[in-house]
This record gives structure tokens, C-alpha cells and sequence, in this order.
């Protein structure tokens, strides 16, 4: 019960962050299960984080602690905070890495803004209660000294509410959807994945039932229909990936590479039977 | 018993796809340890993964099962296998990423084929049961919808046998072996490292007992004996490394930068007894 | 009870070389718990593996093993040594890589070398007990046939002197400290991290008190007064980091790339109050 605590920070590979944070979880609960996810995020790339975590967070047991440091704030005063679903918790400064998992449950978006309001299954809590953290906090790693006492105190069973205060709104960006169109759909590059895969931001039930009259146009070129595998076919192609959104890929090669793509490219989808 | 998990992938360590993976097998079975060897195999290089699965599942607790997800036709027909040997289990696309595992026990090559026969001590299964996968199952992510789960439940101490049905032959590209000729050998680089160490496929039994009369000859020159250690003399060195392997080091320095080598890179070694 | 083994090491994580380590281990102490710290300490840097240990191991729970394995003269006649604190035990190479660990302890320099004294709560061992071995031993990688086994044992409960013989003196470089000067300090960059901050070898108490006062120059750039976060103001600055050391750190960016920066760039720090 709650011994997995899953990790996804910016902090790199050649340094000691990641350790000095496993040193202080395992200090406080040497029963976790600590699961590295990535810790090669960008560095201060919280959109691309949040899509990881959304990959992935699924997949794991129930009660499992998620732990997100890509904290380009540190220091400053955002928040950090707690958010509880019915199958984990979510520790994580409040700038938006959990918008995802925010989209994920039923969130009212307060109108204009980069906030949402949290209510029914979820609930959210700022962590204050000190006394549970490290000491001395430095100003520059609260990854080490209050995130990770905090996911360590979560997977031992301690409630959230005794880590901080219940607070109403987080901090979530408008996760990427597409746009409906006259012709078909316009939508977007969303993430590029290490494969050069282009993962955009259109769902199956988004496209026409026949997805055979489907036209992917990407950078001025069309591709014809749907494939079932990356490597079916030469070139570039289009196919529903692993986490449910339109890919281009191309066959034994990288569709990041082969189009000089980038997050954010626009992906227009035509249907001759008319989306 | 059996609740050791390698996982050898191509999957890069920036997405959430190992980690989608891990949270699988972790739903199934909380009580594995997990065991990473590497995530950042070329992609779709199946003698890389071939390669390295070589040098790490010797040493492994017995009952350990190896989970490796390099699977350039993932959703193509290619079939999913599970090889089991008296002391563990493989888990892999059949696609000759077993290739080297293989070759370590008793099989038959059909002749003139990449197929072998599998017999005796040894026992190879095609995952079929499609009872014990994740569902839906995603066209292009079998390492997390069937591989993870399988892999999960030969841990928990399923049998092959109730994963899938028994077959008699499997992939297996032919494995690198240096060629005798009048003077001496030729021989291949067949993996670099990460130093830079051009690793051949060269065993010491290959060469003449008195290996102090050997010389090397690479890119036009020539290394006059043998050392016992990377850091030993100068310049550029030969020595078996830690498979068993010659190697072709650069003291201080990498092999691959000075001779600008590659794999498949042809090696002699000359022998004034004659080897 | 002394389950915690932690790992270091410039393998890199495209190679077997860490899973074969990782096998070794689990198949003596199956229950032990592996953390990585870092496998890509850039090839024979010991230096850096020598900060990174020291930047992590004081978080890790009491009788930890930790394994530090960046070994140029592996096959040469350097000594494989055990430390002995009175909370952790460390396994390396003797060349330089408990350096930082060593100065935390009261040891005694030996004038004019290279080498300490260990006395006191700490001692020494030299690793010679070859019945606990891995047979045969790879001349090329003592990680896998003598550190790894000999780390197993000792997270086992077995005792260092039971693993080989007492010795008195262990090399360490001079680890950097700022010099002081007529108008204040001069120091170094004695690391850089992965987010590109540059961390010098200057401590808290080496300022005057009124920190507001300080000067940082760096490359012929001035710095005025110090931060308390990365993410405070535009372009370059200071602040203490979370090991305590001065870094010079750029807003949103990376400091190594802004001043071309290299370890070992010395930093000045004036102080109108005089340091």
C-alpha cells in the first residue's frame, strides 16, 4: 500500500540532485519503491513534463505518489503543492505540470486564466506544515528538502491535510486541442518524442468514422491515410500511437528529423466525407 | 524466486514509456525489482540490444526474467517470444535480438537461414494468450500492452506454456566469429562502447598460446602485443576486456575517435609462430 | 540494516557495464536496494565523481555502501580500498575519489603529497581477501568481479577487515578553497551542473557578514549583492546553492554558455566592508 513514488525532474544525470533526493526518501520511508520516469526533461520545461507525467502516471498502482520537480520558480513564491485523486497523490510546485492530470478529472477553468478550480473527486492542498520538512531548506533545492520529505511522508500514509492547506484553485495552461474546420480539423504538434515520433493533439473519436478517407497535411506534404505500425510502408505516415493521439512518423527514421519539426506545428487532418 | 525484471529497450530515458512500462509490471506484480540495463540502445538497433543483453544476463540471479523491447516491427507480423533456459526467461520480439543468448546453448541453424532450431535444455514459446495482456492493446506499444505483462507473470511463476504455444525455431542473426586464414585471423569490431573500446570478436582461445608474439593490425597499424590494462603505456593498446572479448583501446582515450572506427570494422591478428 | 548500496560511475548507460555490476549484487544480497547516482560521469573524471559523492551521500540512511567505480588504473597497481565511517562504508578505487569525504573527517595531510592520514572515527582498508571475489577476474573490470561483490558483502553485515587489511594512509587531492586577499576572496569553479550553474568552492562563512555588499566578478562581468533563487531577475547573478558553495547562475539560461565557462575559472569576490 503507497510504497511507489515515481520521479520526474529536469535535473540531468551527471549530478547528485537525483541522488541527494533518493538519499532523503529513503531516509524517511526504506520500504518505498522509488521509479525513475525521466529525469532529462528539458530544463524548466514544464509543458513537456506534464505531457510525460500524462503518459504515464496510468499505468501505476493505486496510492502511488507521484513527484514532479521542474521548478523554474524555486525560490520565489509559487506554491507548491499536493493534488489528490482517488488513485494517488501529485507533489509538484503549482505551475502548471499537473495540467494534464487536471484535464483528467472535472475541473472548471476560471475564464481567461491559467487557473482551475478543483472540487468533487479531487482536492488540492498547498504544503506548509513545516515541521515536516528538511532543515535547513535551501532556497535553490526544495526538490530535496520539502518535496521529497513530503512524497516520502504521502507514500508512509500520512494524509495530505496534515501537510498543508486545502486550497480551491491550481495553476493549469490550457492543454492543446484541435480545431474544428470547414474541411477537417486543424490541429498540433504536441510532443516530440526521442524516436523523432511527432505526437499531436488529435484523438481517434476526433476524426470521421471512415479514417481511411483520412488526409494528413503536414509542412505541405499529404499523407493518405491511417497506418497500423511504424514500420509499415516507406516514408512518412500517420497512425494512432500509444497514448491515443495522432502520430507522423516515418518508417525507420525520424519524422522530427525528416520534417525539421517542433513543438507547436500546426497538423491540418481533411476528410473528403467531411469531418 | 523469479521476482527479478530486466529491461533492455530503445526507448530513450526523456519519455514516459519506460515508465509506462514499469507501472505495468508493478500493477501486476508490486513485490519485482525492476533491474534497468539500458534504455538508450540506438534506436532499433537489434545487434546493439543483442550485444549487451550478451554481456549482463550471466550474471543475474537464476529465475530472473529479461524483458527486451526493440521492436522495429512492432505491429507488422513479427511474432513475440518467450525463450526459456534453465536459469531464466526471455522476453522479446522475435526479430534475432536473442541472437547471442542463443548461441550459448545447443541450437541448429537451419541452413542458409537467420532461423534456428531451439531444443534440449531450451524451450521457446510464441505469446498467444491474449487473456493475460493489457486491453486494449496498442498497435505500436506492445512492449507496454503485452511484453510488460508477460514478463509480470513469468515473475509471479506462470509458465511459458500458459502464455503462449511451444515452437521449434526462432530468429537468430549470425553472430560475428573471426576467420583463420594462413597467417593468422580476421576478425571484426562487433560493438564500441561507451569509452570508446572497439570490441572485437576475437577470444583468447583463438589466438596462439604465446600471445606476446601477437600483433594487431587496425586501419594500417600495427599494436605489438598485449596489455592487461586500459591505463597501461601509451597510445593505442590491445587487450581482452571483460567478455572475453580482444579489445582495441587508446590509453587515456577512445578507440573510436582515433581510428574513427565502426562496427563491422575488419581486425587481423598476425603471429610469428603462426596462429 | 545496511541494505542501501549506492552507485557511481562512468560507464555511461548504453553499455552492459552497470547491469552486469547490478547482477553481481542482486545474485548475493537479493534483497539489497541499488540506487544509481550517476553513470555518466564524463570517462575517468574522478574529480567529478569526487563532488558528486560529496553532494549526495550525507542524505543517504546510516550504514548505506557506497560504490564509486571511476577507475583509469584498473589493471594497474592502484589499491581498491574501503572506507569506514561511522555511518556508511565506501567502495573505490585509491586514486583520489573519497577526496571530498575525507575532508569532512579529521584527517591529516602528509606533507606535500597527495596523500592523508586516516585516523580517528574513520578507517581504512585495503581490499585484498580474494576467497569474496568473482572468479576469474577481468583484469579490465574490477567493478563487476571485485568492487560489486565486495560492496554485496559488506551490506550483508560482513565487516571490512574481514575483506582485507587495515591501512593507515589514503590518496587525496587538495580539494580547491578560496584564497583570501588584501580586498576579499579569490575562488574557483569546481563544478558545473547540468542546468550549466557554476559552482565555486566558496562557502558562507568565507563572506563578510553584510552579503548585500558583495561583488562577484567573473570573467570581467560584475555581480552585485547575491539572489536567493535562479528564477530572481534577468541575466546573471549569485546565490548560495544547496550544497552550500557560491554559484554564478543565469536566469532562465545556462551560466556555462553565457560566460564560456570551465571548472576551475577563478571568481572574485570583493566587499567594500573589506572580507
Amino acid at each position: 500500500m503507497g510504497t511507489f513514488i515515481t520521479l520526474i525532474t529536469d535535473f540531468g544525470l551527471a549530478d547528485g540532485y537525483v541522488g541527494a533526493l533518493k538519499g532523503v526518501i529513503y531516509s524517511l520511508n526504506p520500504e518505498a519503491t522509488i521509479v525513475d520516469i525521466s529525469h532529462t526533461i528539458q530544463p524548466q520545461n514544464i509543458r513537456q513534463a506534464a505531457f510525460v507525467l500524462s503518459t504515464v502516471y496510468p499505468y501505476f498502482p493505486s496510492y502511488t505518489v507521484h513527484l514532479i520537480v521542474v521548478d523554474p520558480g524555486v525560490g520565489t513564491n509559487r506554491r507548491a503543492i499536493i493534488l489528490k485523486t482517488p488513485r494517488a497523490h501529485f507533489v509538484a510546485p503549482d505551475n502548471g505540470v499537473l495540467s494534464y492530470v487536471l484535464e483528467d478529472w472535472t475541473v472548471e477553468r476560471l475564464s481567461g486564466s491559467q487557473r482551475v478550480k478543483v472540487a468533487g473527486d479531487v482536492s488540492a492542498y498547498v504544503i506548509t506544515r513545516s515541521e515536516y520538512w528538511r532543515k535547513p531548506v535551501s532556497d535553490t533545492f526544495h526538490g530535496r528538502d520539502i518535496f521529497a520529505p513530503v512524497a516520502a511522508r504521502l507514500s508512509l500514509g500520512l494524509m495530505a491535510i496534515s501537510l498543508g492547506d486545502k486550497v480551491d484553485t491550481l495553476t493549469a495552461f490550457v492543454v492543446p486541442h484541435p480545431i474544428r474546420t470547414a474541411g477537417g480539423l486543424i490541429g498540433h504538434v504536441q510532443h516530440i518524442d526521442s524516436f523523432g515520433n511527432l505526437i499531436t493533439d488529435i484523438r481517434k473519436p476526433d476524426l470521421p468514422p471512415d479514417q481511411s478517407e483520412a488526409i494528413i497535411i503536414f509542412k505541405g506534404r499529404s499523407i493518405h491515410g491511417l497506418s497500423n505500425a511504424y514500420g509499415a510502408g516507406v516514408g512518412p505516415l500517420a497512425l494512432f500511437g500509444s497514448s491515443g493521439f495522432l502520430e507522423i512518423a516515418v518508417a525507420g527514421g525520424s519524422a522530427e528529423d525528416y520534417f525539421q519539426a517542433e513543438a507547436g506545428d500546426e497538423v491540418t487532418v481533411n476528410s473528403k466525407s467531411g469531418a
